[in-house]
């Protein structure tokens, strides 16, 4: 189970990597389910160039897609997508611990160099 | 901006593809600095290979290394992971209502199978 999580934490994350895809993703979280022609619309790549991020997506596990006639239907597999949250979650507050000693820093600097004029 | 954040998400994301390098993020999130050789005891790759997996993470700008005598000490730079994290989180409630619906869905399948029995 643990190596299937990270196996699958990896086929996620290098789905992630692309802006294409992402966008991709993103719009098929605001919206149900959307056709291949209308999620290549917005971008300037061509429709085959877009049927492969589509390829990608379905092999990591992202997306399904389903034929009725001519037209093929793209919905988003929400499951994985949590998961790669989780991970981040779970480290979420170190790095919040992190960022805060980072702004304390950057204070206390602009502290010092205002007492120095 | 906009480019400079699609290109840092680009890279935080190509960075989390690796287990290793995951490892890596999890343990600089849990201590706030660790040494090289510390880092790489825990995996059964040699030294270069993490060194390698530092080496990515560097350039992704997710952690900084500095040199005191023989020893180098490395640090997690959370800002870009906190920015993975929040692209993540700003499709969240889509993916929740996608996950109810699918478990609302089992849940009736469920109720169906138990009425026929």
């Amino acid at each position: 189970m643990v190596n299937y999580r990270e196996n699958q934490l990896d086929r996620t994350f290098a789905a992630l990597v692309d802006p294409t895809r992402r966008a991709i993703l993103a719009r098929l979280g605001r919206e149900e389910s959307a056709s291949v022609s209308e999620l290549a619309e917005p971008f300037a790549i061509k429709l085959p160039a877009v049927m492969k991020h589509l390829d990608v997506l379905d092999e990591a596990g992202l997306i399904t897609r389903s034929k009725e006639g001519r037209t093929v239907t793209v919905r988003l597999r929400a499951a994985p997508m949590k998961e790669a949250m989780d991970w981040l979650r779970r480290y979420e507050q170190f790095w919040s611990k992190s960022l805060d000693r980072l702004a304390r820093y950057a204070e206390r600097k602009e502290t010092e160099t205002r007492r120095k004029r």
